[in-house]
Formats: structure tokens, C-alpha cells, sequence
């Protein structure tokens, strides 16, 4: 079988991300990435010697690019005429215009959780419905802290079922590299109910879901904590085993040193993972507490990073590279060297 | 009725505004502070001309002061014995050692959250169990979150009775003036189940509590979700009129400005409030959501001053001072202004 | 003589306190305050009973006002024609057009740092050129970080001669209660020279100056390090001396307590000061080293009230109050209680 | 020539980047590294699969190691046994209780800047003066930020003569993965003259230096502005010119997007550097103002790496690897990769 062809749409945060990832997977192809400007994403691409190429989408001042010798291998349109499938993660909104162009030239897309969910035909979770991804064109994925969330959720419900959860949202308020959008001292609420709660809700219509989220001045990663009413009581020891064996959640204690978010971005570097990133959210074991039917637990959702190994099981749905759930995500897993610490 | 005479040992963060608190109550009288070295809090009151008398503990340099000319009236021993009660908020452990000189000249006192729960005889909370520490010699105050927290647990007890919750302390992890347990960019986590929940049910022993708790990088004030469970379905219109009702709840919303912790700094700083400081906590209206039988919400606990009516009540309870909860609450409110707003 | 009527325009953080300083001024009446919208600053006027009249600029939903029975006492046209001057710290560029009607209506004003320097016929700093100020219908006035650095090259260069100085802003990004433009764990550059040099030259032009600023993660107050070249050798004792006897210049050391901005916010709140403001920058002792010719020293700017001293001196310099430099910030000082810790 | 044996005494943030860059050095070998306890680095190490042999310390427990399954090559004294120089980067003073061990085994070492000058014979730094450390037993390397500022006064100083600086340090207060040592909204002073001009005129004797340093809680990194009077007129142009050839010097610009200390973070991430780091200071363009004689400018200091390369020179000079500065610091770029994007 040949690779299938896979475009990305935005080189920011997510989409070098997203083409990393692609370029892992054995059975993918990357043909290139799209942007509008020489940021410096772009300008590390050029000094990194274009290991991808490069695409101009509409308005880039193509000069701006010459001037640097930054070798440019054609227009937009160009790259979406030469992939199977794109993985959008252009700026909130674009994507839905973009729709316009994949649907002419009959492309699939993978739409990032910026974009509206009426975007895509299917909210998407690798292993929350993987199957109803099958075949489909257009499929949009959660964001950072829902994919992280449910990977949690699923796996609870799956192993024991789940009633309804409460979360508590303390959000990283930037990236690293960011100067806008910044919080100086100070936490800043945001109105009830979270919408990551809703986006689990659309996903796992089975389960109730309300929370809160509260912003906070940190850069290293979102911290969930999760209340879980489970059908029959779900114990400390009933909850880690079911943990321990998810391939991209990691089970860590705060005595080997995972203080607080912090602690995986240390260990992410210390690994030599590229950027600094993890796939596996972390999961505290000394988090976990029992409360009658209800246990409670706290999440690390490694924002920059968290979303990849779901698209690439959408991609692997969308083009129908596996028929299961179990299949996609073993398949994006081995790739990502997903689960080795396990 | 003579006034009630109070010292206050320890002149930090918690002592000064006890100091302040207890200057405005008409029916206690200020005797003196006690501390240990010419600190800027110390600077201040110098510069502010003296408005309370400074003894000095055990281990002092008196030459420190008198080289600052900074007039000292006697020793700790001369401070206790001139008054009925002592309000104990010097650094954790010493409230223990104080101890023994109150009991040995028969001074009641009030210890601050830093103490062991071992040092007194009732763990007091003003509102919650008010009648327990009539006559009581030694009672201890709950911590900042604790008492903040359990405002708003007892007020939704009282109005519809509480079976259980669970909460989520978004700490703020230094104060402002603070340059040492500070935390740069990083969430730092605390094993579970938090000790606010295992003290709530202290006091509230009807009511079963636990909870996570994570430090973060601010300095003005703690959030805190809780996630209550009626003994009954309680909605979100009966909990705001229930909350609206207590005085020392001050229920906002973000649309008139309360964005987040910073803000209650802010106005508290524009309402003249000496320090920046405010006695009651914040509940965001819009952070209210009801899920099944469980309703949530979010509180903002000014971590400087909240206990200092609370240590009022404990006052007046173990002077006999008022005789129920409702009075003894009222009496403080109003030498304190608090609900004004109302 | 009849006290000199003031309005204030815009009632945020800089109008609050040009406000609160113009009340204390013996020798002027605060006619009243000019805002938009009901905002947390407006919200905490009512509750403290409306110390001040608000009168509703352009464009201001009365009705909304009229829903918090907030109490409006007449339009920005009605509180121009009652007042002799205008202290307007409106939002940069309405001050400009504002200029229009105060001199359509004959008023004299005084602008805050956010406008262009073109708005006023001169750009005033009390202690550096009052003279210029005298009788003058349109003032501007420095910014919080060059009114603060003028105070001490200012200082030195009266007592020694200064010939030039090259200083480092540590910018703080915030204040307090900002939750939009923060910044989050980075240091963010600005195009150098910074325009607080060139500013300084435009008030004092046989000093060279240039600079660098940076921003920074905090709130409580700018640092500022500054090496000034003297005409002749300038010690650390002569500049000690000379900083010393400066009514606006605090000098501390950090053995006393003062380790670093915080510290003089805590102080100032210690001190029981409205908002916890301070009117003084400070000057660490044990910052100062000469080199060669050049002594450097660190400063703190309390960004939100340094400014409201030289404003009260340029009413005086523009209603020809005083007819001197000394005489004119005498009498602000007087008022505004500075000096008295000297 | 048979390699170089090098052995590493700390596995802790630099000794990591030390082990990593004498692995690159294709004329050295890196025979093992040395720790006390299993800490998150060595965890990583392990899942890694042990790239590198560890040896324990004296008082590891070794058996923390055996139940994690972590293989132990041997004790501290195998591990100096073995290697012809030890890279000595333990917690300060811990480096001089070593050095007993280094002498009687007759082992040269590099210490780093937490340990006291006296450890060492040469106070070291590849480009001001390669030469005084040829064939010496025992260099200790300048601090990461006076590494980094010495980079750019000696280049500056060999090119036009430089008589004088003055900086002012804007030091980051952690590193990405600390918890201790934070700072939360607060600025924090240090006595003058700073550490690092004293010890910049250890290394280059003929400048003169002074300097204030002020701690801000942000972790990606230093800020230095420098303020440097040549022998003669130092233009921008000169400036430029000199650092442009710099290898370890990389001058970039805001408006390429490099806006303050996180852009080098983000891009040296972006670039796929391992652990994110970056080798290179980073010097702003637009921060270069001409002040009569003096000229002044900011640097950007990646704290975790960039004594890195200065140390891989020092044992080029220990061990009489390359004879002058010129070959000694090119073998070190050459195989660290510096310079290429020149």
C-alpha cells in the first residue's frame, strides 16, 4: 500500500507539530507545510535546512521569503492538489475557508480545535470514537484539554463506566514563546460552565459533565482535576490499573519528582524528546482520592503536544488506514514511540 | 461592661490586621503587639507615630529598637499580663511554647491556623460552630481557605442541608511582599486529599469533604471550586439567595468587572479599605452550575485578612462576650463594616 | 484667596489618585470626576457614598449608571464650566480632543504622560523646570518613569553637575489589577533608545542621555538603574547627601527589609496609605557604586501614584500659585504629607 | 591521538549539557557520568537506556537505584580512575571536597562557577584567556553570565580597546524546572557592585567594571545591558561588525521576532535543538545606542547551556589539546555545532 499523502495547513505551535509527527509515522508521507510569513518557525526551517517544504498560502509576500533564501516549492493550492488529506491548524477561522478549497479538489481535512465544530462532520478522539471517524472527509479534533480530559474519562468509563464528572480547570494562560495574551499575577476566571466539559459531553453523551476553569500566569502545561462518579464505585486501586495500562497517559508520583507541570517539561528535555514535548498526559497517583461513589484525580495536559497523537488516529480513520480503534492508535503509538515507558 | 483587654503576639502579615481588627471593635480594648525585631512592618508603625504599644519577646535586641528610637512599653510576660485574651499569630510552633505563659497567668487565647489543631480546645469557625467555644479557654482558628470555605459550606448547610463536597484550591502561593516560597512559572502540586477538606470536617463533622490542592504563582487571594452535594437538589437561584444573604460573602460577577482574583485587590484598594484588605470572600455569580444533585461554584479568598473576623467571634465566644452565633457574628460585622454592601 | 476649583477627566488608575491628591490640597476644590462606564473604580466611588461628583463624559449609557442608582451629577461640558483647570487622564488621544473644549471654554489643563507632547505648550516636571510651567494654559507631564528619574538626575545635577547618564528600565508590564497586555515568564525588549531618555533631555537638555528598556513580569513598581556622569567626580556620599534631603526620594537599604519593589508596595500598605500608594520613589543605599567618574544606583518608580505629586505642582505653576520651584513643591509636599519620614 | 577521557561529577542541570557536549566532541570520550540519587535526570538517563554509564557517589544508596533497575558502572573513585579530567559541576563546595580525590589520583579538573576561585589555579574562559590555561590542572570556568558577558566585551576589546563597562543584570530567578528559589511578582535587589563585573576584572584586568543585578521570576533566561567606553569612538556600525564575526555571538532583531528572552527558547526549540538549548548569547541590533565614547547594548543569556562550549575549551587548554585560543575554541565549535548559522 502506498503512503497516504498528508499536507499541514499553519507551521505555528500545533502545525510544526503536526508535520513532525506525520513525518514519524511509517506509513504517512509528508508533502509539505503552508504559511504566510517568515516567523521564526520558518526562519528555524530554513536554518534546520527545509527538512519539509514549504507553501505559501494566499496574501505571503513571497520577497519577504527570497530575501532570506528561504526556498519556497509553490502556492497553497499546489500542496493541497498534491495530498490525500490536510491537517489544518491555521488561525481560528481560516480553516473554515479552507474547507471551500478541500472540497473542490475532493481532499480530506483534519480541523484543529480552533475552528467551529460545524466545520467537520465528526468531533473527533482517537479512543473515544475512533469508529465513527471511518471514511468520513472532514473531522475536527478536541482541544488540549478536552483530548487530554477524555483520554481519562474513556478510559474510566470503558473499564468500569462513568456517570457524570466535575472538573476543575487551571489552565496555562500562554506558550512559551508568547508575549500577548499574557496574565501578570493574577487568576482570571472564566464563565461556567467550561466548554471542555460541553466538548466531552458531544463526545461521550453518556456521561454528565460540568466545570470551571480559572486561568492561571504559567506557560508548562494545563492541571486538571477530575471528579468521577463511576456507575459502581471505582476505587484508588480500580482507577490505577486501568491507568497504568492507557499507552498516553502517564502515571507519575510526586516522590520521583514531578513536583507540579513544570516536572514534564524538566523531564520531556531531559528525555531529548524534541522541543521538549511529551504525547502522554501525567497522571498524579498521589492525586487520587476516594470520596463515597465519586474518585477525584489530577491531570497534566502538555497543551503544545497533547493533540498529535489524536490527529494522526484521525487521519488513520479518515482514510480508512485501520478499521479499530485499537488498531489507529496502536499504529499511531508505535510510530510516536507512544507507551516504551510502560 | 469594661472593654475586653487583647494583645496580639507577632506583628506579621496576620498579627498587624488583627491589631487593626481589634482596635475597631468599640467593645475590646488594643492593649499592645509583641514581636521580635525591627521588621518593616514594625518601621511602619513607627512612622505611623505608635498607634498601638510594642512589647518585645523573648530573645528581642532591645538596642535595635532604641537605636531606631522606636519606643518599646514593656516585655511579652508585661503585655500578657495586662490583658484577658491573647490573639497568638506568631510563626508555627511558638503559639505552643506562648502557651504555657498564658495558662500559668490564667489569659485565655486565640491561635492562628499555624498552630497544631493539639494546642487548643476547639477548632473555631465564627459561623459554623460559634456555640462550641463559648467559655473556651484555648481555641484555635481555621486557615484563610478553610474559613473562607466553610462560609459557604455551612451557609448552604444551614439554608438546605450539605451531604458531602469535594473542591479544587487554586492556591496563591506567596504574598505580596513576599520574596522567599515563591514559584516561577511552574504549578506545583500537593498530595492529597488537601487539608482544608479533612479540617472542614472537623468543624462540619456531618459533612463528608476532600479535595486537591495546587499551588500557583499569584499572590492576591485563592480560588477555590467547590462542588457541593445537597442533602436535596439544590438550584442555582436557591444557592445565590442563600449566599446573598451572608454578610460576609460578597457575591460579583465578571461582567461588572470581577474578572478574576486581582480584581478584589483592586477594588478593595479603590474602596479606601486600609491595606488593599476585605473581610469577606468573593463568590462569582456566573461561576454557579448545577449538575444532577451537585451544584459548583467558585470563591475568592483574601488570604491577608479573612480570618480576622472569624478571630473576632472567637473573641467574643470565649469572652462570653455574646452568648449565640447570631449575635456574636452581628457584633463583629458591624465594628468591622462588613456587609455594608448588602 | 478662593481655592482653585479642579476637575479630573477619566477616572481610572492615575484619575482616582489625582483626585484623591487634589482633595488633600488645602488650596483647591475637587468640583468633580469625569468617567464612562459604571466601571470597578466607579462601582467602589457609590459604595464609599460618593466622596466625589461624577460627572458622564460623551458617549456614557447613562441608564446604566442609573441601574446602580450611582448619582450623576451633570455632563463633562457641565463639570468644565465650573472648574479653573482640568487634570485629564483620559485614555491616550482623548485628552487631545478633550483640549478643544477647555479651550473653547477658556480652562486651563494638564495632561498625563499618554498624549503626545504637542497637546501642551510645555512638558513639566516640578522639581526640573516649575519655572516654565508659570502661568502656562496647557502642561504635560512626564510619565511615571521619567517623573521618577528626573527627581534623582535632577537632584544631582543641582548639587554637582550631571553631564550625562545611561539607565536600564526594569519595566513592571502591569498593574495590579490588569488581567489584558501581562506578560508570562518572559522579559520582553523595547527598540532602544527608550523614550524615557529622550524624554529627559526634552526637560533637561545639557544632559546626554540614552537607555534600554525592559519589560517584566511583575506589578508592583519599574526599577530603574542609572549611571550618571558627573561634571566632576560625584562619591557615593555626595549622592547619598543629596538624595538624603530630596522630599520625594526615599532612601532604604535592603538590610533594613526593602529587597525589592515589593517591599515598598508592602511598606506603603503597612503604613496604612490609601491604595497602598506611595507618593516617594525609592533609592536603595546599598545600590550605589562608583566607577571612575560614574556613579550608578538602582531606583523604584510606584508606577500608579508617582506622577500625582508633579501634577499638583503643575497646577500651582499654571495658576501662578506659587511664583517658585521651591514654594510650589513645598506646598504639594505639605499637603500631601511628603517628607515627613526626613 | 587517542581521545581524551572525561568523566562528569553531577548530573544535575549542567552536568546533563556537559555529558551531552563532550559526547559530541569528536576528539574526547565520555566515560561516565557521576550522581547521588535517582532524581528525574537520571530516570530520564535510564529511559533513555543509558546512553551514558553512571557511577554513585559516596553516600548513594544504591539499592534506590537497583529497585528502579538503573545500572550502576561503579563508585566515584572507578569513575575518576578511568578519566584523565573530571568536569566537576556537584553543588557548590561539594567541587573542593572532590578535588582531594582528583590530586591524589593525579586527574586534572574544570570546576564551575558555584565553586570558590581558590579551587582552581586559573579563573577560565575560551575566547579573554585560552592561553593561561594551557596545561593547567585545575581551571574553574566564569558563571553563566559572566561567560556570556565576557563574550562580548573581549570581542568588542580586541577589536577597538575597551577601557570600562557598567551593566545591569536582569537575571532570571529559576531554571524551567525548579519549585525552590521562585519569585512571585516581585523584583528582587542584590547589593552592588554585582559578582559578575568583579569577575569579569579578574579575567580581563585592564577594564574596568560595575554593575547592579536585579532577580526577576522569569526562567528562559538572562538579560544583561551593557554600557561599554572604548579606547576610542565605538560606533554601531563598529559594534555590529565585531559581534557579527563573533561565533558564540548570535545578533538578531525584534522585528524578526526575536522579542525578548522566551524567542530564544521557542526558537532554539524550533531549531530541534536537544533540551531546547542554544550554545550562543543572543545580542539585539535594535538595542545598540551610541552615547558619546560609550555605546551600550543587551544580551540575551541561555543560563542552562552556554557554559557549556567555555568548558569543552577549558579542556582542550587542561589537556593541551589545541595550543592557542583560535584552535582550541574552533575545535569546540566545530563540534558542537557553533557558528553554522553565520
Amino acid at each position: 500500500m502506498s503512503k497516504i499523502k498528508v499536507g499541514v495547513a499553519g507551521y505555528g505551535t500545533i502545525g510544526q507539530r503536526l508535520a513532525d509527527g506525520v513525518a514519524l509515522q511509517g506509513d504517512m508521507e509528508l508533502v509539505g507545510v503552508a504559511d504566510l510569513a517568515p516567523t521564526l518557525a520558518i526562519r528555524a526551517l530554513k536554518e534546520k535546512g527545509m527538512p519539509y517544504d514549504l507553501y505559501l498560502v494566499d496574501g505571503a509576500d513571497k520577497a519577504s521569503f527570497d530575501k532570506l533564501t528561504i526556498p519556497v516549492a509553490g502556492s497553497f493550492n499546489d500542496l493541497v492538489d498534491k495530498v490525500d488529506i490536510m491537517l489544518d491548524s491555521s488561525p481560528g477561522g481560516i480553516g473554515a475557508k479552507n474547507k471551500e478549497i478541500y472540497a473542490k479538489k475532493g481532499v480530506k481535512a483534519i480541523f484543529q480545535g480552533g475552528e467551529k465544530n460545524s466545520v467537520a462532520d465528526v468531533f473527533f478522539h482517537g479512543y473515544a470514537n475512533y469508529e465513527k471517524g471511518i471514511g468520513v472527509d472532514y473531522l475536527k479534533l478536541t482541544s488540549c484539554n478536552t483530548t487530554g480530559l477524555i483520554r481519562t474519562v474513556d478510559c474510566l468509563d470503558r473499564a468500569y463506566g462513568v456517570e457524570k464528572i466535575a472538573i476543575t480547570i487551571i489552565r496555562r494562560v500562554a506558550d512559551p514563546g508568547d508575549y500577548h495574551r499574557g496574565l501578570t499575577n493574577a487568576l482570571q476566571m472564566e464563565k461556567a460552565p467550561t466548554h471542555q466539559a460541553v466538548d466531552l459531553m458531544t463526545i461521550m453523551p453518556h456521561v454528565d459533565a460540568t466545570g470551571i476553569l480559572v486561568h492561571t500566569p504559567v506557560t508548562h502545561g494545563h492541571c486538571i482535576t477530575v471528579l468521577a462518579t463511576g456507575k459502581e464505585k471505582i476505587t484508588k486501586e480500580m482507577a490505577l490499573e486501568a491507568f497504568q495500562k492507557h499507552p498516553r497517559i502517564r502515571v507519575v508520583s510526586m516522590d520521583e519528582g514531578f513536583q507540579g507541570n513544570a516536572s514534564f517539561f524538566k523531564y520531556a528535555r531531559d528525555l531529548g524528546n524534541t522541543r521538549g514535548d511529551m504525547y502522554e498526559i501525567g497522571l498524579w497517583e498521589d492525586s487520587i482520592v476516594e470520596s463515597g461513589n465519586d474518585i477525584m484525580f489530577a491531570i497534566h495536559i502538555p497543551q503544545e503536544s497533547v493533540t498529535i497523537p489524536e490527529t494522526m488516529d484521525a487521519v488513520r480513520a479518515a482514510c480508512k488506514m485501520q478499521d479499530t480503534r485499537e488498531d489507529g492508535t496502536a499504529a499511531t503509538n508505535k510510530y510516536l514511540g507512544i507507551g516504551k515507558f510502560k
